[in-house]
């Protein structure tokens, strides 16, 4: 943490700072530059609140040095993280996962029907929704349990593992029943009884970039559940809300190699979701994967004109399997 | 809802479409331009999915005519909603009601001394947090249900109602309480457990509108609670996001007449939270007040330096007597 | 300038680089904390490039101490400048100047009936485009010399200047010649060549915030024409793109007491821009008066139905009258 | 363009307003919702203005059924517009074009150097900054002519077109003397004077989005250069200013194919500047050609460290060797 003083401060007066900013067990340093003078502080430097320091008229500003997160720090292991579920490596080097299912489950045979085929298209994970957050609360709201059920049924039917969301604590352990990987939407990404919740168990969690979290804020979201003990997170970038809206929202791809700068978690991309057009769809895939993202997350309908949610960002099963052959001749070379 | 189809479409085509569409039980009418032909939708719009037409591929946009909300809607009530609690109300003409208080509840006499404190300057309402969201998990949490308790001897001692945040379904019952009107914070505002949770009581609530939440998005959380029965709903205005970051966020003053345009609802305005910053809060405040805002919610500590949170936007006594007192002439005019 | 250097960096790795910094004539101050190593710059930091530091890999990120506006910075000039425009003076104590006009010059007739109206209500100044920027090519362009005319006689005949769009250095001259205050639009205002040219008069600059400039870009545009010799900058808010979309655009209004503590220029506000509504300008006249704005800039039109620009967010003569009181009365007060 | 009414009109008073506005030539037709009534506008709805309509009080909306933009839309022109210059073709199906070279010339030497080796590597293009836009006006604003006389040098010598930046018109006459292909900085996108002097000349243009322009604000900017009879403009992402700032801007791949849906101009895409880091330049090069970008722009240096400009986000002479090898096996299987 570096301290900045006004200009024209007395030095007096800055020293008197140090002083009483050292009562609280750090140690500080001057730096008297020709118009400015910072001080540094050395130790631990949580003790001292930024608040404690700015009620001091003579601060100009403060300046981080050091990132608000440790255990999801590229610093506090070197070395990538690799969740493994029921055999699917996620964040292993040189492997794309696709998640691949409807927005949300709408019956047995729809579920059943969507996962044989994104299975034999290549799919490795099965997503769908049976708790739906919706804008409205007039739109459907999920099949809930029931369609947990369908999940898994047919989860185990095709052997992939599952991934569905979780909106509320209460809900906790029947999700946890059935899903392999419990998702926690964007719109919950600040949900914090939501995140210890899930950072109590020991359940792979999806994380979804919030709309208009900053990546320090995504990775302070995975922070609250490692620092519950669960490791086993998967960050997910779904596109940040901007001033433009041709697209629902502005897919930041660049977070991928940021993120592989800052942490060690393995991170996906959910282009459906972004763009909200199914015709975005596999020219943003094909981008993510050259860009090095360790999975896609994309929605797959067997008739996305009379899906119940979302259909407009649905692949029908002939692009979806035009998606992977595109993705996987890239993959390839990566 | 209007359907725009793509030029150069076959007519015999568009009026196919038009009659899918009448299946599903609305009446259509083409509207057929030099260039372009659109479909006016007649009747219950909300029976055809926006996927559904999407879906064709002759179809170039969809035009929304009717606003999502109803409850909430200015054209389902004229009048102004008051909510009053304990003799004070919120939303009637010429009245700027004012909640104070502290950003977190930290001991028993922190929190009767600031009551007093702003009661005595005309404070309305006292608020304060025991259960706080924090963007670290290292950070300080809240005392929870003690801090409930030492905010309800304040409140009682001084005659004040008291408003302080929920973050879970989980801790409903016991801020319910203590609480006399219950806060839905910015980063929960699409949490829709949450907001179906507080819809199902009668308490009022003070619905924050989240950071990136357009102000459609912001009346259709306040949707969600009055859906659930629950009319008592206060709108709050605490910034958006964007990308200015010499203050916190921006405030969005505009939503004040833009709501009572859209709405019956009363809006009150968080200068404090807004900018992060206390030498901010009194000219925004009384911006507030000139704007026509039903009330405010102002960060008042009796010591900020040492504050367990948000010491740097929290006013001191005299800043908060200050304040009072400018917004008291604005009042006066309006 | 402080240079935040990677953990696990070689104390003698840290060393060399700050003497090879040294060598382009500033001196370094090491301070090695538990985590981090910084090294503080001392002297002219001008001399050294952000990108030369950044090109050592062990260097994390560089922190800005001092702003990098001098002219147009409070600390160059603690008292508020005053320009004075023929016995108006903007940016003085207790004055809330008010530009009005139409937003174009569509006839004599048309500006003298304008420029008499707002005079008789109270307006200082006239405004009026004669030079108009169209998003697209194929709408009104504006009547150019003719119309720079018409707003001088309006401008004579009632005894108030007159402030109007410069759009292009090739007509600095014209406009010169009649206009009292030159307008940089903020589609302009990183039109480096533009600002170069009005900073080498000594014509009193208007000159409005881009759509998505930050408070130090605006600054720095003023600073550009400060840095040419013309110090009579009036600085003028009139929204910035967010992702908001209800109204054009989003005020910023805390912008006026952030200017405030920055810089001693005078801030104004423009309302009738920023929402694009005319019932939205009077709402937010009063808060820009409350505020600490020095002035307001208006667009009235005598007949806004058929105005050939921006005919939604004029006012008609009636309500800029109560416009004209309202803020009157609060001026009264501040 | 569609009008929406407010509820609970009279349809009287709906009747009467139609019939006005069908004085300005128009023809109108009106569908009758249950809730709702809307008023469709048939003919050249260019006649009528969107204030004459909303001046009307029971106007609640107007809703826009066409592009603003003719002469860019695909619906104009089918088939994808290809930019030759001096052998080069920009747009050209499984063509990527990378135009590569310094931010700005400090040297002849320094650019023949530069030049030579990414045209070695494969470069097809040179870039190179002679009129440097800078935010602070007491940075380097570039070598001006004697810039353009070296950029030349270097061009003719590796045999390569050369692109460079025109500030302003009065420049107009020597950029065009020695440019092949005219670059628009993002912050002139909506300098209208300028767009029109390039729309007079028939060199190609290549456009930067501005930082905060939509998709359909960059099409109209495009728009100005053709409607003045230059057809030869390519369009160019380098980021747009979003709230998330560890880039330097959000680079929006998305725009792609979304411009490749709505015009037939080529597009290319410019990492350096969207990232300002030189280590995110090569994974946002590989999207860029996954997702189908007509070409890329490169900042590459032959010393970063000391370059007068950008040099954080310029690649070093191995790393633009690295780039090249990476996209060229990308091509192969786009």
């Amino acid at each position: 943490m570096v301290i900045v003083i006004k200009s024209n401060t007395d030095i007096k007066r800055i020293e008197e700072i140090a002083k009483d900013i050292e009562k609280k067990g750090v140690k500080t340093k001057l730096t008297i530059g020709e118009n400015k003078t910072i001080i540094g502080l050395i130790g631990d430097t949580k003790r001292v609140s930024k608040d404690y320091i700015m009620s001091n008229l003579e601060v100009e500003d403060i300046l981080k040095v050091e990132s608000p997160y440790k255990l999801v720090s590229r610093m506090m292991k070197e070395e990538d993280s690799i969740i493994e579920i029921k055999g699917v490596r996620i964040g292993a080097k040189d492997q794309v996962i696709v998640m691949a299912g409807p927005c949300s489950v709408e019956s047995r045979e729809q579920i059943i029907d969507i996962a044989k085929e994104v299975k034999k298209q290549g799919a490795n994970i099965l997503r769908g929704g049976a708790f739906k957050p919706r804008t409205s609360p007039y739109s459907f709201q999920g099949l809930k349990e029931e369609g947990l059920k369908y999940l898994k049924e047919a989860s185990n039917l095709t052997n992939m593992p599952m991934v569905t969301e979780l909106m509320s604590v209460d809900d906790l352990e029947v999700v946890s029943k059935y899903a392999d990987i419990i998702q926690i939407g964007a719109r919950n990404m600040q949900n914090f009884a939501l995140l210890k919740a899930v950072g109590k168990t020991n359940k792979p969690v999806l994380l979804k970039r919030g709309m208009s979290a900053t990546i320090e804020e995504f990775l302070m979201a995975a922070e609250y559940i490692m620092s519950q003990g669960n490791e086993n997170v998967i960050l997910c970038e779904r596109g940040i809300r901007t001033f433009e809206t041709y697209l629902r929202n502005t897919l930041d791809l660049a977070v991928v190699p940021a993120i592989k700068e800052l942490s060690h978690l393995p991170i996906i991309i959910d282009p459906s979701h972004a763009t909200g057009r199914w015709n975005m769809v596999e020219p943003l895939s094909k981008a993510a994967v050259a860009i090095g993202a360790d999975g896609l997350m994309i929605e797959v309908h067997n008739d996305p004109k009379n899906a119940l949610s979302d259909g407009a960002q649905s692949l029908k099963y002939k692009n979806f399997s035009n998606l992977m052959k595109s993705i996987n001749k890239i993959k390839e070379i990566i």
